[in-house]
Formats: C-alpha cells, structure tokens, sequence
C-alpha cells in the first residue's frame, strides 16, 4: 500500500522493517519458554531480559521496574485497577474528562467496586489545571490518573508539576504516555505508573509495558504462573517484547530529528488548514505532541470526510480508533467545550517517522476540494 | 537449533513455517487498526473477520462466541473472575487441585472477593470423580473450572459427563482446553466457556481465545475501547490472530495423524521407561492427552535430570514451565498423592507435531545412563 498516504499513526503505525527484523529469529528459530531450564529456554529467557535492560536504559529506569503486558490497555487498567485494590481503605481516584477509554472505563468499573471517581475538567485547550488536582486530592485519594499527551488532540499535560503535587500528598500518579513515546520526553522522574504501547510507535502489536516505580505495590488483574515478578501472570510473548524494545530503540535514536520534521509539518498543517473558512483547531496550538493536529468543519460529518479522503488514498481518522464505529461524538471533543455539531465534523491528522512533506502537501492539496464538495451536499450551512 | 531434540512442546512450541508466513504480510505491509475507518483500517478489520471465522467454523461455534485475549492466562483469568463477577449473588466457585496456577490463583483471588471456592480432589492417576462435582454443587455455585486435559500429567478429564451434570443445575462449566486442541476432540458441546492459546500448537505466543457460549454474561477484567462485543478491551493483535488462526487450521488437519503418531510414541516412552528401576508413570495410562508422558525417577531431582539431558541436547522439563524456576514439589503431583520426595524427581516428556521416532530412539538411549549417573552421586538409594 506504498502509493497510500497514511496519517493516522495515532491509531496504529507500520512495524519498522528493523524491528520486523529483529522479532523474525524468535517465531520458529528461538522459540522456547522463557521459564524453561533447558537452552531453548534459556535463550528466550536472555532475549526477554536483553529487550528489559534496553528499554530500562532507554527510560532511565530499573529493570525489575518493567512489567510486559500486551498493550496499553492492559498497561492502563493494571496501573489503575491494581493500583486501587492495593490501596487499602483509600478508595478515591481522580483522572480527567479527556483519558482514553482505557483509564476512564478502568475508573467507571471501580466505582461498582465502592471506589469514588472524580473527573477533572480541561480547558478549552484540552490542558488540566494542576490546582485542580490539588484541590480534588482527599485523604483516601489512592491515585491519580493524567495522560501525557492526548491521543484526539494532542494537547500535552502539565504532569512534572502535577507529579511535585501527588508526591506532596503521598499519592500514586499514572500517566499514559502512548502517544509521547518517541515524540516528547517521558515525564518518567514525575510518576510511579507509566503505560506505553509498542504498535504507537513502529513496534508491533500485542505488546507494551507498565513502568512501576520500585516500592509500588499493585494487585495483579492476570493471575496465574506467576511472571513479571509476580505482577502479570502469563507467558512472555517473547518475540513481542524483543519487538518492543527495538521499536523503543528506533524512536529514541530518531527522536530529535523526527520530532523536529513533525513540529514543522504540524505548524503547516495548522497554518494552512485553519485559512480554510469555517475550520478550527482542537488543542493547544503550541503545548501539543508534534504529530497530532485535530480540526472541526462546520457543516461536515467527520466519517464523511474520512471516506472521501480515503477514496483519495489518503488515510486519517475523525479520533480515536477505539470509537469510530460508534456514533457519539468524541468525548475529549465535548470535554474542550466545542459544540456537539462541531464535534461530529472532526478529522484528525497523525503523523509518523515516514511522513514526508510531499505527503502532507498532497493531503493539502485535497482537503480544500472535499470539503467544499461535501459542504455542497451538506443539509447544514457555514457560519450558520 | 535444529540438531536439539525439542520434547518440551507443552511449554511452548515452535511456531510453523506456514504460521510465519500467514502473519508476515500484517507487521509493515497490512498494518492497519481494524477499528479504523479507511482502507487500512478495513483490510485489518478482514483479516480479524476471516480468522475469527475460520476458527469458529473449525471449532463448530459462532464467529461472536470468540473472545481474543493474549493468551490462556487472560482467557482463563477472564473465564473465572468474569464469570464470577457475572454472577450476582452466587458467589461459590468449584475447580480441581490440579488445574494449571492460572485457573487456580484466579480462584485464589476471587477468596479475597468474597467468594467461596471448593477445590476437589483427583484419583492417583490425576483423574476427578464427576459425581464429586455434582455434590460440590451448592445453590450459590456460579462457575465449574475443570481442564480438559492436564499440563503436567496429560490425564484426560470427563468433562462431557461434568457438562450434564453442570447444565442440569444451571451452573456455568469452563474448560482450560490448552492442551488439548489439535490432540484429542473438543468437548465444546459440553462447555459454556473454553480457552486456547496458540503458542501451544505451533501459534505465536501473546495470543489466545475465551470461547464463550452465546449468551453468556462476563463482566470484563481490561477495559476501554470496547473490542470484542465489550468483552476485552484492546487494540486486536492483527498478526497474531491471523497466526493463531493459521495454526487452529493447521492442527485440526494434521490432529488425525499427528495424535496417531504421538500416541505410538507414548507408549513406547511409557514401556521404556518405566522398565527401569525406581520409576513410574505420572498420569493415566490410556486416558491421556497423547503428546504428554510424566515419570518420577526414585533418587534424583528433576532438575538435575532436565539439565544433564540439555547437556546432551535433549529438551525437557519437570513440569509445568511456569513453575520451573521455583522449588516447591508440583501441585499436580501432589494432587495425584505420590511423595513429595518423589515428586522432586519428576520429568515430563512432551512431543508436538515435529517429533519423530529417531527422536524417541536417542532420548531413549540417552536416559538410563543418565540416570545411572546421577543415582551415583545421589545421596538417596532407590527402594531405601
């Protein structure tokens, strides 16, 4: 699919042929169980804890400090399920309007658990208020729960000074940082919980980690045979986890130079986009991930134009993955505070290491013409 | 490593060249989220589509019947707590000693939720008595966990009789059937709830299924994005699915043959075997999955056994992986009621579709002497 444009690498992105590479040897070559005494078993187990002193370098963490899961998801209700279950008699967690799906249903089923969920609202932005962190921390807060960056929008969390403020008050801080691998620094220092998911960022599928904090206790949500130190039952899925850590190398090597193209395709983006008559941007114009620029069109159905820039070849989404089947509007759309008429007309662009700037000008090039086709069909008027 | 003789197949396997390829295409070419509207996004949600109809049609179930998780853990963890969580007010759970720590340590954790759990015993040959489990039943039973086959042992369950009597009082029968696919036939028919994982028949590990019977109410344990009908949260793992399709695909073609072929190895393992002096057979002798033989060994451990075979390029194990690095005597072998000094000397013979009689021939030349030897510095004496 070479001759396609893809930019919605916030949904998944393609595994880096160096990591295909990398992960090639352990399907049918070093295959054993990672638990197993004989070398089959012994060499898996070295690839696993090879790929765990990497990524513990690469974040400036302990080793002992990783715990492999198979994805964010999972990453995200270990940090918030397992870290309130062992929280004793503390029964209050905080999180924001804007998390992903994944922290925010992890909350709401705690609360059939006799746990008290507060909601923090946003900005117009998409940015938290730290005060309002502070002001919603009680005694039996257990945890806090604030993404790095967000994953509709883009829009970058204030977490180094949300982290000073947890710490004050003895209370555990998660970030999701899937989106903010590869693209800022992790705010690593400032947490004790960290999710991050290989496919965000050219690694595979399937795979991702939580950091924990060294003393961090958590009740596990797979139990069982007992791995990862007694924090995530299950056999390692070893080829995925060499993946993960040469998808982890890649983006930190690449970083700086790819962040910087980012940030520069972005600002044109925006630049470029926002000329257009009845357009916004949603999110922080300047406080954002460099890779993710989300706009509203009056007067559009955001599926509408998904599907007529795909019949362009050009692939982008109106959010988040998770929630495009569905029909409601983007509940980090609603949290910033845009109409729902305008939430349903959102597009979002998300940007990856092989975006080019060819790309980005092919896309332009089109936008301006299927949005003024899809306006032309359109029951509703602009600026009406 | 293709001069070792691999005989740890219940461990892990190795992934099938046929697997392998069937996967390849969806790191960096197909690399879509299935979610995701566009072509990428579709081609993705196809491949998904595809797998999960290829193995209902293999299995003789409904396409929405499959849960994919990422692995047996998660299937087991989501089977049991799920399930018990489902439940309302019944709050008694039934298993057996023997299950794998998966299905047991779920269990475990349910007693800190208030539930009640019953675990029966087995006969000698790791075998449970069905009328054990109808009188197990009590009004507030929500869920029967018994595996299909054992791990350890490979003794056979009845499960087909334990369905019966679970659906003649309304109680919710799961299966751990791991091991078992591609061995010996489903008892689908029978169950409410069955688990998979494809890292046991020439699969990529980090994936497996929860067959959950239509109808069937579970609460979640990863919550999010609302994957699999809301019943497991999570970006699907695309290649894995595919690959864990390819292999369902793959062992019920070969599972006449290959079931054939290892059940002739079997038994000549078992005759060998137990002709030498101070050993016996773990397990049922006909009631048994056909790939797994267990032995305990009079005067040695098992562990000195498994790495003097390694030495010789011969791959096995004590017993379950999982618990290969730890020090207690197996649970199973516990269960079945030998000692637990002989319990130490145990070591499970597993075979998968690779293995080949000259395979057998040279672990069978190899063992009396090695286990000659190392009753020779062994400071127990066999029959003392």
């Amino acid at each position: 699919m070479a001759d396609l444009i893809y930019l919605d690498n916030s949904a998944t992105t393609a595994v880096a042929p160096a990591v295909a590479e990398a992960m090639a040897p352990f399907y049918s070559n070093t295959y054993g169980n990672p638990s197993s005494l004989h070398v089959f078993g012994r060499k898996a187990y070295s690839a696993v804890a090879e790929s765990r002193n990497t990524i513990a370098a690469l974040l400036g963490i302990q080793p002992k400090e990783i715990v492999f899961t198979a994805g964010a998801t999972e990453a995200n209700n270990l940090a918030i399920i397992g870290g309130a279950f062992a929280a004793g008699n503390r029964k209050h967690i905080i999180t924001t309007a804007i998390e992903h799906h994944a922290v925010l249903h992890s909350a709401e089923w705690l609360r059939t658990q006799e746990f008290d969920v507060t909601v923090l609202d946003v900005d117009p932005t998409g940015r938290i208020d730290p005060e309002d962190v502070e002001r919603a921390i009680r005694p039996d807060t257990a945890l806090v729960s604030i993404m790095t960056g967000n994953n509709e929008i883009g829009t970058l969390q204030p977490i180094d000074e949300v982290g000073r403020i947890c710490r004050s008050h003895g209370v555990l801080l998660h970030t999701d940082a899937v989106q903010a691998l590869g693209k800022v620094s992790l705010p690593i220092d400032a947490v004790d919980l960290l999710s991050i998911s290989a496919h965000k960022f050219h690694g595979p599928k399937g795979v991702g980690l939580l950091f924990v904090r060294d003393g961090v206790k958590l009740v596990p949500i797979l139990h069982g045979g007992g791995h990862e130190r007694d924090r995530r039952s299950g056999t390692e899925n070893v080829p995925g986890i060499v993946g993960l850590a040469a998808a982890a190398r890649l983006a930190f090597e690449e970083q700086e130079a790819v962040s910087g193209k980012l940030r520069a395709l972005r600002a044109r983006l925006i630049d470029t986009v926002t000329r257009l008559p009845g357009t916004r941007l949603n999110g922080h114009p300047v406080e954002s991930l460099p890779h993710i620029a989300n706009f509203s069109f009056e007067a559009i159905e955001g599926e509408s134009l998904v599907m007529k820039l795909d019949e362009h070849g050009i692939a982008v989404s109106t959010g988040s993955a998770c929630s495009s089947p569905s029909l409601e509007p983007s509940h980090v759309l609603v949290a910033i505070g845009i109409p729902i008429s305008m939430a349903h007309g959102s597009l979002r662009v998300s940007m990856g290491r092989d975006t080019t700037s060819q790309e980005i000008d092919a896309f332009l090039d089109v936008l301006p013409n299927v949005v003024t086709e899809l306006r032309s069909i359109s029951p509703f008027k602009v600026g009406g």
